[in-house]
């Protein structure tokens, strides 16, 4: 993934013909798109391929089984044209591990989990989250997610993953979090949804943020 | 979900045509047939109100997100027809608890993993298991999924959580549990996959496990 804008846009529409109008419009002004299950559940696996078309693709599906099902979906994800998948670190080394072998062997790209910023990831994700990004460093994962609400974790999470996997990082704008501060905090792209795509001007507020990191970096 | 046969047969083969003529073939054996993402995005979410025909459908699809997302994605599998959903725990109270309200709003089930049998479990879900279990009985969902192969570990889940709620106990057959022993050892459900849908008689292979777990309880 390029790292040019340093922006994810979050698509998290229902709505097919929204989504692609959306892409089209915030394309220049992102290096990814972030698409998850409600719209893909919505509009088919195809979606995936229409809206590569305009931006890379990151599928947000969180992904969570047992080895095996973790690589049927991986392999679904890429063929459909995606360039990178999200997975859970919490199911394990080895559901991770297949995860980014397959990745490897096409090219693409797998981020991982370590924490979550809604209240009930307090309750066993938050203790993990560390062994979780240790896990994902040692697997050679492409990168981790971890939340723009909380800079502080962000910045221990590039202290324990090292300077070779990314970090992406969710929250920014109507969660409360800061494009520019989780960047400054360590995060190589920051992922803002609702502020972008409920705009009025979706790619004027994807300029907006894009100046907003440029200036912090 | 009506405790008639006390088998689910777990679907996981990725063509639309295998998976219905598999279906009506064990459909008067089994209680339910459980589903997960790699049919659905092989086959469009439409595969569950097809298969839905024959057998109550649980989409077994380890919701792992925040409550948010979690709802939308539950909201497209009931009303593509399914009667059930398979969620983690691990995300927390608020993302189990948002999926339970809806459930219960449109009369479905939630079951919730408490651990896994893979080898990777070990790394982080085993320990979280019996809180997971807890969070689940205090979340009032319809059950848990607890592993065939352990069924030490059934027992000890059966008594965390109860007898109010349900457990449906997948790892029969192919990967060594057995459907007697985990319902013995307290399991409601066995989940049952290749030793049915690679069999050459489903239907047979079926009804020789439901006569099995007759004899045991």
């Amino acid at each position: 993934m390029e790292k040019n804008t340093r922006l994810i846009l979050a698509l998290d529409v229902l709505n097919r013909d929204e989504a692609i109008k959306i892409a089209q419009d915030v394309a220049g002004n992102v290096d990814a798109i972030k698409v998850g299950y409600p719209l893909v559940l919505a509009s088919g696996l195809g979606i995936i391929g229409e809206l590569a078309k305009y931006a890379h693709i990151i599928a947000d599906f969180k992904v969570a089984d047992i080895p095996n099902t973790n690589r049927l979906i991986c392999e679904q994800v890429f063929d459909a044209g995606a360039d990178a998948v999200i997975v859970q670190g919490f199911t394990g080394h080895d559901s991770l591990k297949i995860c980014v072998d397959l990745a490897r062997e096409r090219g693409k790209d797998v981020f991982v989990v370590t924490e979550m910023s809604h209240p009930g990831a307090l309750d066993l994700m938050q203790d993990a989250g560390e062994a979780i990004a240790r896990m994902a460093a040692n697997a050679e994962a492409s990168g981790v997610v971890a939340p723009a609400t909380r800079p502080e974790r962000v910045k221990e999470i590039r202290r324990i993953i090292g300077d070779e996997i990314a970090i992406i990082s969710p929250g920014v704008g109507a969660q409360g979090g800061s494009a520019s501060d989780t960047i400054k905090a360590g995060a190589d792209w920051a992922i803002v949804g609702r502020s972008i795509y409920q705009s009025e001007d979706p790619a004027g507020a994807a300029a907006e943020i894009v100046r907003e990191i440029k200036e912090a970096v």
